[in-house]
């Protein structure tokens, strides 16, 4: 099959890797909105104008959209929807109702088929949570993220005057996690759950007080958790601090029996180096199972993995995955 | 939706406390192969013979088929698969591709939908292997059982000369689950994945030595374990080791990027009380997605849970999926 990469970022070069680990993908174009000129690719795969886009339409099975949730891709994903099949990692959660009728309507108008929110919250995670929730319907879910990187936090600390730079890790706290563990249900807090720690390389004569108060009341962002603000060097800010890594836990604690007498514990996590590599990872295997919903069931509009028969994620037969993987 | 049980032991019992817990879910009748009058079931849903299974056609949209996989799914799902839509829990993994040939033809036959394997292994984990497998094609899986009881292993026990009654639980080795998910991906024989844990309680009078000799010497169930014999009373026995809890991990661990510089650990675990409750409360999410995979798609053979679209588990909308699910 033959994808494209539309925005050439983290996420673009993510995609860039992972078609390499799938041999029955083959990376046909990259599309920028920077001059292709100034684009190198890891791989050598042609880099094209964005401008350009309609003309490989014929060229490109699936396009994968490499942008951000809060601007570019309630443009991009429509936009393109409507002259290929596309995969995003739309991750606003609460605009997702909006962002798929959008999608929904350009795809139905262009007959093809869109797969939104692929990556691991949503995606991986939103899976943890449906599965776990439909086989304990009495039971309570939960949600932990981290120990990693929110590039938003982050961000937001930067702004503030004096900051040179700035990294946040949200952080699960140990002792909820296994209060949710032990079967209890336990009513949480948002400071109950998360920590939030953050490293600041200050400017020359900044003033850190004024910096550390500052972060640890900014409404929304930080006022509701216990944080930790530790000034560092910018050599050890490069050093040990230049990753993306990120992963969290979706537990969900369920009762059985008569009496209800019996609880189960259903845990999924994720522990990555990268990020924006694992996600793009997703989006590269949902890319196989969204051109099988159209070539198979001759499906078109928008979908999300919660819509995915898992088996068409895969490059094995049927009869290889009865045997070998259930 | 109107469930029937076929085979009324642990499995029987659990269905029935589970279709408690979904509300769409009407429990129609039990079929039993001993005298209907003999058995008295937790709510009163009425008792039938199994010979009188096939009246019952038009009364029933799912049959739950509770029975052992090595005599009697093998022989009831497909004679059932002729006449209703079914779901069984069939583990015996080597035979299984000809199981479902079996329930294939005879589903084929009848134009029914019937789903094999459905519970946690296979099943739950099945997708966990599925999905991590896929995301992360340059990687290893690792599957660790337990703590929790064997039922194949208490029975081999039980049959050793002077053995009054024992449990056998597999246990995971701690040192080997850490060292899978840091990334390692070492290479693990079967003695440094579980060990074997027995209680016993012996008749009056038996020779101890020799019983605790037979078992650790047993050919396929304990020779390549490490395990632990104990002596207990009776009373202890009866106090401490009537459940029925198992559990697991399923845990992947793979590399991405352009050098596989970064390591990803994907980790699914299940912590369960009673391991025929927890198995039932998945064939009973599978039953509703059974029958919408025949109403919605038309879809009539022999599935699993790696063909079924997630959202079909769930009794939510997929509006309502995507605004609080995923």
């Amino acid at each position: 099959m033959r994808l494209g990469i539309y925005g050439y970022g983290n996420l673009g070069r993510g995609v860039e890797c992972a078609a390499l680990q799938n041999p029955d993908m083959e990376l046909v174009r990259v599309f920028t909105r920077r001059s292709p000129a100034d684009v190198k690719t890891l791989t050598g795969v042609p880099v094209v104008s964005a401008d350009d886009v309609k003309m490989y339409r014929d060229d490109i099975d699936v396009m994968i959209v490499c942008g951000g949730s809060a601007t570019d891709l309630p443009v991009m994903t429509p936009m393109l929807a409507e002259h290929f099949n596309v995969v995003d990692s739309f991750d606003n959660h609460s605009h997702i109702p909006d962002h798929f009728a959008a999608v929904r309507d350009a795809a139905n108008a262009g007959g093809h088929l869109a797969l939104i929110s692929a990556g691991w919250d949503p995606g991986m995670f939103s899976l943890a949570r449906l599965y776990a929730s439909c086989i304990l319907p009495e039971g309570k879910d939960y949600t932990f993220w981290g120990k990693g990187v929110s590039q938003g936090h982050s961000d937001a600390v930067r702004r503030i005057k004096g900051v040179k730079n700035a990294k946040q890790y949200t952080c699960p706290v140990e002792a909820a996690l296994e209060a949710v563990r032990s079967g209890s249900m336990p009513e949480l807090t948002t400071r109950q759950k998360h920590t939030r720690l953050v490293y600041v390389v200050a400017e020359e004569g900044a003033d850190k007080a004024y910096i550390e108060n500052a972060i640890k009341t900014m409404p929304n962002y930080f006022d509701e958790y216990d944080t930790t603000v530790n000034f560092i060097s910018e050599e050890e800010f490069n050093k040990n601090h230049s990753g993306l890594a990120h992963g969290g836990f979706v537990i969900r604690t369920g009762k059985t029996g008569m009496n209800k007498e019996h609880t189960h514990v259903i845990e999924y996590s994720l522990k990555l180096d990268s990020n924006p590599e694992f996600t793009t990872s997703v989006l590269v295997a949902y890319a196989r199972a969204a051109l099988r919903m159209k070539a198979n069931d001759g499906k078109t509009g928008c979908f999300t993995v919660l819509d995915v028969p898992p088996a068409y994620l895969s490059t094995l037969s049927d009869d290889d995955l009865r045997a070998h993987c259930l």
